[in-house]
């Protein structure tokens, strides 16, 4: 995205005056080897940053190293990211800096269905959930008085066949000027191009409904009731051009009986979406969420 | 089976002295239409039969209405089965009469894993699980100590490509000479043949493993792994020809991490797993579930 | 309540023409004996009424039975209630008629937290909770606006000590005004009156947390944290003069860690209040909850 | 107690071989502050240590650390020994060097229950519970059977108020010649002495019931369906003087329902009693719970 959240907002403060103290959050992934760990927090030591939460995972298959941390420090983030970028190049690193309280700057899109985007807004508000909603686009306008009740800006963005390119460059430019770090798919009923897909990779969320078995096609919640299912589940993952099957964040289930009709079945997973997709987009804007290939490590 | 649970296994008492109070449970389908419910406690109140538990369920869909009703009754049986068998004529329904207190005679089927053999062993003798297990057989030895140590009398049949047809008519052999009611494959690893799944149909119970999404194929926790699923769970249903298709009785999950690696998470479903299965096995012997076309009806 | 459930809001139609059909929800509750589901179908039955769900239950402790049944009929209500009054005499019943598809006039009483209220309100809306919010009242102004944004009427009725009688007459008034069926309490943090729950008895519902082991007193969840407990719960019951002691309808628990702060604490526990609270009131108003001495008999 | 985790069973390899690598698992706590992770992990790596799974937790509330690291290593363990006794001193550090491979040397105690005991030996030998059962003593001999089917040697110690003292002294005499490291009470129905509870502190895990709301005194499972709970749980905790009140490692729930007799409510909680005292059991096994005052911090 266009502001990632590496990149500092403001300037640096000159290094001639201390910094006020910050509360930052690395993660950071790479080849296991003997020694990270020591060189990651030597290299915040050093800077007298104190460590307030940190967890590692090491993936014997695959061989990769991941690293959460969130340190108190006083130092310049720039000189830090100097230190890091030293790292970084040694040991191979992907790694991102953040800020543990700066909420991310989120966009959120819709179609008719209200229960995630009433969830997610009311979170926000209330609840700690610690994302910025800077908008809501829907290609619809039945929510429009929702995002509105909340204050946050609602822009309406049809898409037909013909108008699907022209309608993802609109989002696009909406993303970059509003410095959209975040982008939730709350029961937002099109898919994403490819392009786009590739383009926002890793900072695009979706909910989607999943069953024990799984069922493909339309009106899933008519073939899990065919199926005579006891548990009605969802899954919020990292949207991928591979459709509903990007990297899982989160997933759970209720149950479910003989009794409940079609549309009971619905609720009842409409329940849990809303669940698992505040969750998922809680862990992700806390920097919990590290990909892994096509999985991913969370630090819950 | 040979012995079907509606049958008395001693002749009636004779009318002229009164039956001993008997606990009976029937259960009932047939298409639905008013006076159901009144028809079929009629005929247990004219024998003055008390009812303790009551469940009935209509299918809009299908149509169809499902009824569970445990009676204490001093009627001898065999009037009231006449009585039954008058109403289901004119109600077109197919019923049951089974005994309240009465463990279902079960015959438990291994391959080499313990895990659901011993929980169902266990459950038996101290948690109150209704079944009296008859036998144990496995295609393999390994698990002819854990049936011995309860007592249970264990018969191993191999079944390779060319013997399978031979095994299933010992099998079958067995069952009839045991007077088994109900077969549990707990973790038997063979796939039963077309015709010996429509011979047993509805009595006998399987267990498999279930994810978000369902996986086909070999190694399934290997290919949950890979897929970085957050949840493993295990359905257990009524066989059928169509295999691992069969009506669900039920499920259930437990979470997961990305820190399982595939044999953290073959435990974790094994946990699930004999949960699931002892689950099934309870609501089946105490008559709570009623097929209904490919789904059940469970009265919990 | 000034308006009971069983009594219909219009003149019932004339009998000399055929009344639409209605679908209607009985729930009883009477000393057990033979005969009672007979004779309860049979009243259902000659008046040409159609049994579309039924659950009974004999406590054999208390020797009493409790029965659930929603019937469609074309019978003018108040003949059915003439032979439900018949009946009720025979077999010293408790009985309520209800609608099926007639929300629960409801209000709804808050103080400032705003979890419960958002989420009865939108689960009204949106999801099918069968209740008619017919007002708000809050001891202070702040959710003001959310009622508001859902189109209903908000009242302030502060309370202190010495306006409390005052308070709890104009509260009296108001349920009086609006044919108030159901109160419930989200989140409303003052004590009721012993008279107005005597007067209001089995018609108002509370949420409050819960943890095991349970703790009494302030900040409750401090003192969970202090404890390190590893669930949250929440337990919504009806109000009773015996502060947070009444009948239960529904509990839940969710999972806690060591990392989680008083106010993680805090937060995860209003996400399970307003599960149960949402749940418990869908029961009640789908007249599925019986009151069984200080016991509940819920037909899910 | 006598053979503490932190002894090498036996005499280190000389310094002048090379050792075979080691996974071992180190945990410490200590006071907060910059630099710790940082020490540690240079203590590790400056041995060439490879550090396989890392976690911290720093408690805001009292200004403890919290650590848990394994890694694999070559070094003798004699001198990582000497480099964390010197950490230690530094930054007034507990610590505690075990195993990762190495189950530790358990003793089960019982009553008459079989429920806990049958489920941790069957996990034990079949599903990688980490314990290495040395031995049962019941105070009653309905369990020996159960051990010794496992393989695992029963010794009875009866209990009377006369005999509580040269009982525990016998139990004590036990677990010095066995070596035992941790001490399991499964549903062992008597109170240890408050010196025992002393002299084993920290290496003793109960598990009991658990209720919302909670209940004390006599037949708890007839309480809570007097009561009408919704929800059956358990705990499972570290035994102090304070009965039932040490620190918590585990809890879970089931559901309940009013068709529960107080048998069946005991079913369902000795199903969770089973499961949760596993899961602690598995957690303490592998090292993962660390003492908080009188709270954990689990690292799972």
């Amino acid at each position: 995205m266009t502001a990632p959240a590496t990149t500092p907002a403001t300037a640096p403060a000159t290094p001639s005056e201390p910094s006020p103290t910050a509360h930052l959050v690395l993660t950071l992934s790479c080849p296991d080897r003997p020694g990270i760990v020591h060189a990651v927090t030597g290299a915040l030591a050093r800077r007298g940053g104190n460590i307030t939460e940190s967890s590692q995972f090491g993936d014997e298959e695959t061989g990769l190293f991941f690293m959460r941390v969130t340190v108190l420090t006083r130092v310049p983030r720039s000189e830090l990211e100097a230190d890091l970028a030293e790292l970084a190049s040694t040991y191979s690193m992907r790694w991102e800096l953040g800020e543990v309280d700066r909420p991310l700057r989120t966009l959120i899109m819709v179609s008719k269905d209200a229960h995630c985007l009433t969830d997610l807004l009311f979170r926000a508000r209330s609840q700690g959930l610690p994302i910025d909603v800077v908008g809501v686009v829907g290609n619809h306008e039945d929510l429009r008085p929702v995002a509105e009740f909340y204050g946050v800006p609602f822009r309406c963005i049809p898409v037909t066949k013909e108008t699907k390119a022209e309608a993802e460059a609109e989002l696009l430019g909406l993303v970059d000027e509003l410095g959209v770090e975040l982008v939730v798919l709350a029961r937002y009923m099109q898919i994403l191009s490819e392009s786009l897909c590739e383009r926002l990779r890793g900072n695009v969320i979706n909910i989607h409904h999943s069953f024990l078995p799984s069922f493909k096609g339309a009106k899933p919640y008519h073939q899990a009731h065919a199926r005579g299912v006891k548990l009605i589940g969802a899954t919020a993952h990292y949207v991928t051009a591979d459709l509903d099957e990007g990297p899982i964040i989160e997933q759970d289930v209720t149950r479910a009986s003989h009794a409940d009709s079609p549309v009971a079945l619905q609720r009842k997973g409409q329940d849990v979406e809303r669940r698992v997709l505040a969750q998922a987009v809680k862990w992700h804007a806390e920097h919990r969420v590290l990909l892994n290939g096509n999985r991913t490590v969370v630090f819950p």
